[in-house]
C-alpha cells in the first residue's frame, strides 16, 4: 500500500477501504508516514468528504492508536457528555457530580481553553489543590470511591489525534465534519464509555454560528458512536448568548456550586438538568428522560449532589471548603462595571467577544503556551431580551491588570445590540434532539 | 502573511491575490515555509482550481524563482517547442535543426523519459558523445555557431518547480491544470524565448486521455504566455498510437536522420512539419504557417536541416559521423518480431503499453535513479487502421537482457485491438489548434 495512492483516491472522490485507512492512522502514529503527504491527504478529506464507513473507520483506528480505558471492576454503567465549546459552558462541572451521585460511573476526560471558549480543566483548576493529571489507577480509585473523576488528556490516549491535530491545526484542515468527528468520539470513547451525551453548541459563542452545519456533524457523531456500539445522542443548544451568567474561571466554580446548591441561573440549571437526564436515560438509569430530569432534580434538592462534588474534589487533591466558602478561590484584585450607553432591550450579543473579553484579561489563552489567571472574568448582568436602561451596567469586569482592560471594555460594548423594541421571539435553549434514526425509538 | 490563511483562503475557494503567491513561491524556495502546509495548499489548489490571474502570478513567481536566460546578442527571434509527452514523441530532434538551418535560434531545454513517455535528453545521450549538460556560456556559443542548442535543465532554472515538482509527486498534486501550467511555462519561459508552439497530445500514450482536459490545459498555457508577452500556440495532437515507428533512443535518432533526410515514417515528418512551419510563423520569419510549412519542406529537400543537425552535434560533442552512418549509434545484442496472433485490421492500440515495453527492456525509467540502455527499443510495423495476417509480425524488439523479454512480448501483444472490419474512420493527427481568443487574428 502506497500513501500516494490513497492520497490520489480520496482526491478522486472514492471511498477508502478499512484497511487502508488504518494504514494511514497506523504508520502517521508510528511516524512512518510524513507531514507533508498526511496534510495533503486531510486537505482531500475536508474537501471530498468521508462516508459514513469511512468515518466510522477513521475513528476506531484512532481509538486504537493508544490505550482504551476499561473500568471492568466497576459495575456501573459508564457515561460521560461532550461539548463542542461555548463561552460560560460550565455544565460538566455540574452534571458530573449529579450523574455520580445517581448511581452512575462519569470518567470524564476533558479539554483546555483555546481561543474565545472557556476549558473544564482550566475552571477546576482555579480550585486550590485541584488535580487534573492522573494516572489511570489515580482515575481508577476515584472512580471506585466516589463515581466521577475529571481529568485531562494524557499521552496514551488516542496519539494519533495529538499529532493529526497539531498539522491540521497549521495546515487549514481543521473544519471537517469527518475529521471533528473522529477526534472528538476516539478521545470520548478511549475513556471506556457505555453512553455519550453530545452537547453540540450553536451560534454567536460556538464555533459552528448555524444549525444545518451542527446538525450534520451532531449526526456524524450519533451514528459513529452508534456504529461503535455505544448509545450516543446529541443535543443541539443554543450558544448565541453565554450560558448562565459567569464566564472565566474561578468566576463559573463559583456559579457550578450555586446551581448545585438549587440556585444559579435558568438557563444553566435547565440545560444542565436536561444533559444529566439524558445521562440517566442513556446510562439505563431511568427508564425516559423524563424520569432522569426528575432524579437530578432531587439530587440537587437532597443536597446528594452538592456532596459528590465536594468528595470529588477533596479525592482530586483539592480544597472542598470551597464549596461553602467561595472566597477561598482566586479573587481578582479590581472590578468595575461597563455600562449600556443606550437604552431599550438586548436583541443580540456577539458571544464570541465576551469570550474574547475575559480571554484578554487572562481568563483564556490565546496560544497552547499562555499561563491562565483563575481570578478574572466577566460577570454578564444583561442578556438577550432583558430591558436595559442607559447607564445600566451590562456586565462586571473582574481584573487583575489593567493593561487589556479597554479592550475587553470595548469587546463587551461592542458585543451588545439594544433595540428599541422588545425582541418578539427568543431562541429556544435546546434546538434538536439528535439520536440515531436506526435506534429504537425512545420514551421521551 | 501566514500561510495557514492562504490554505485556508484557496480552501474555501477565493483567489488569492499576486502578492500571497509570490509570497508562497519565494517563502518555499528560499526554505522557509514547510512541506506540509505546501502540499495541503497544492492540494486544495488541485481541488478548487485557479483563476486565470492566479495561474498567471504562479507561473511568473516560478520564472522569477531562478535564472531568466537571455540572448539579447542574437538579434534573431528566439522560438521554441514544447510537448506533453508521448511514446515515439520524437519531433524536438528534427524540427530544432530546421527552425535554426530557417535562420531562429532554438535554446532549448529538455525534459529526461519518466514511466512510459520517452525524453529528449535520453535520445540525445544515445548519440556517442553527445554533452547536454551545458552552462548558460556554453549554449550561448553553441547558438551563436549554430541556432540550436539542447541542454538538460541546470540547477539555477525555475528551482520553485524542482521543489515544487518533487513534492507534487508524492503527495497526489500533479494533475492540476494551473499548476502543469505553471511547471510548464515558467520553465519555458525562462529560455527567454519569443515564442512557443506546445504540442499537447490526446490519447491513449498521453498524460490526458480525453480531448477536454488537453483542450483546458492548451488554452491556460497559451493564455498565460500571452498574459507575460510571449506569442503562444497550442496543438492538440494526437497519441492513440506511437508517433512514427520507433521507440527506444538511439532507434529513435535513426528515425529523426531518416526523417531530416526527407524520408521516415508520414505521421512524424507532417506533424514535425507543422511544429516546425508554426515555429516560423509565431517567430515572424515567414507571414503565414503555409509559407512556414512550405520553408521547413525546403530546409530538409536541400539537406539544410540535417547539416544543422550534424553541426549540433559537433558542437555538443557529438559524433557528427552517425549522421552517414547509423551503426556507430548503440545497436541492441538481440531481437525479436512480435506476431499477430489473430488477423483482421488494427483498430486500437494501447499506446502507453509499447511505452512501457520498451521501458521494462531499459528503454526507459521506473524511477529517476534507472539507468537507461540506449541501444534498446521498439520498431512499429502495424499501426492503427493497417491489415494485418496471423502470424505477421506487429513489432520487432531489440533487446540486450532476455530477463524482461516476455514482459514486453505481452504487453506489445495485450497493446493491439485487432478487429474483422477495417476501420471506418482515422483519427486526425492534429485534432485543433488552440490560440488566444484575444490576440489578433492569424493568417492560416
Amino acid at each position: 500500500m502506497r500513501l500516494v495512492d490513497l492520497i490520489r483516491k480520496k482526491r478522486d472522490g472514492h471511498e477508502l477501504s478499512v484497511p487502508e485507512i488504518e494504514f494511514i492512522v497506523r504508520g502517521y502514529t508510528a511516524g512512518e508516514l510524513p507531514d507533508y503527504q498526511i496534510s495533503s491527504w486531510l486537505m482531500a478529506v475536508l474537501l471530498k468528504g468521508m462516508t459514513r464507513t469511512e468515518t466510522a473507520a477513521l475513528t476506531q483506528a484512532m481509538l486504537h492508536s493508544g490505550e482504551v480505558l476499561e473500568w471492568n471492576d466497576l459495575p456501573q454503567k459508564k457515561v460521560d457528555k461532550h461539548s463542542t465549546g461555548g463561552v460560560g459552558d460550565k455544565t460538566s462541572l455540574i452534571l458530573a457530580p449529579i450523574v455520580a451521585a445517581g448511581g452512575l460511573v462519569v470518567p470524564m476526560i476533558s479539554g483546555r481553553g483555546l481561543g474565545h471558549t472557556g476549558g473544564t480543566l482550566d475552571k477546576l483548576e482555579a480550585i486550590p489543590g485541584f488535580n487534573v493529571n492522573l494516572s489511570s489507577d489515580e482515575m481508577r480509585k476515584v472512580l471506585a470511591a466516589c463515581g466521577a473523576c475529571m481529568i485531562g488528556q494524557t499521552a496514551s490516549i488516542v496519539p494519533a489525534d495529538k499529532k493529526m491535530y497539531a498539522l491540521r491545526d497549521v495546515t487549514g484542515t481543521v473544519e471537517s465534519p469527518a475529521l471533528i468527528c473522529g477526534s472528538i468520539m476516539s478521545k470520548k470513547l478511549a475513556e471506556g464509555i457505555d453512553a455519550l451525551v453530545l452537547d453540540v453548541k450553536i451560534g454567536s459563542g460556538a464555533f459552528m454560528k448555524e444549525e444545518s452545519g451542527a446538525a450534520h456533524l451532531a449526526q456524524l457523531m450519533v451514528e459513529t458512536g452508534e456504529q461503535m456500539g455505544k448509545k450516543v445522542v446529541a443535543l443541539l443548544t443554543d450558544m448565541d448568548q453565554p450560558l448562565g451568567r459567569a464566564v472565566g474561571n474561578a468566576t463559573e466554580v463559583i456559579e457550578c456550586i450555586e446551581v448545585l446548591k438549587g440556585a444559579g441561573p435558568d438557563d444553566l440549571k435547565n440545560l444542565t438538568l436536561e444533559l444529566s437526564a439524558w445521562m440517566f436515560y442513556l446510562g439505563e438509569r431511568t427508564k425516559t428522560v423524563e424520569e432522569g430530569r426528575t432524579l437530578a432534580e432531587s439530587l440537587i434538592a437532597n443536597g446528594a449532589a452538592l456532596k459528590k462534588f465536594g468528595e470529588m474534589v477533596r479525592l482530586q487533591g483539592g480544597d472542598p471548603r470551597v464549596l461553602e466558602n467561595t472566597s477561598l478561590l482566586p479573587t481578582a484584585r479590581n472590578k468595575v462595571d461597563v455600562k449600556s450607553l443606550g437604552a431599550g432591550y438586548v436583541s443580540a450579543m456577539d458571544t464570541e467577544k465576551i469570550g474574547v473579553a475575559s480571554l484578554v484579561l487572562g481568563g483564556g489563552r490565546s496560544t497552547k503556551e499562555d499561563v491562565i489567571d483563575p481570578a478574572v472574568g466577566v460577570i454578564v448582568h444583561k442578556k438577550v431580551g432583558d430591558k436595559v436602561d442607559a447607564g445600566e451596567p451590562l456586565c462586571t469586569v473582574y481584573y487583575n491588570s489593567s493593561s487589556q482592560l479597554q479592550e475587553s471594555r470595548t469587546l463587551i460594548e461592542t458585543s451588545y445590540t439594544v433595540s428599541a423594541a422588545p425582541l418578539l421571539k427568543k431562541r429556544p435553549l435546546i434546538h434538536r434532539v439528535i439520536e440515531n434514526k436506526g435506534s429504537s425509538a425512545a420514551q421521551h
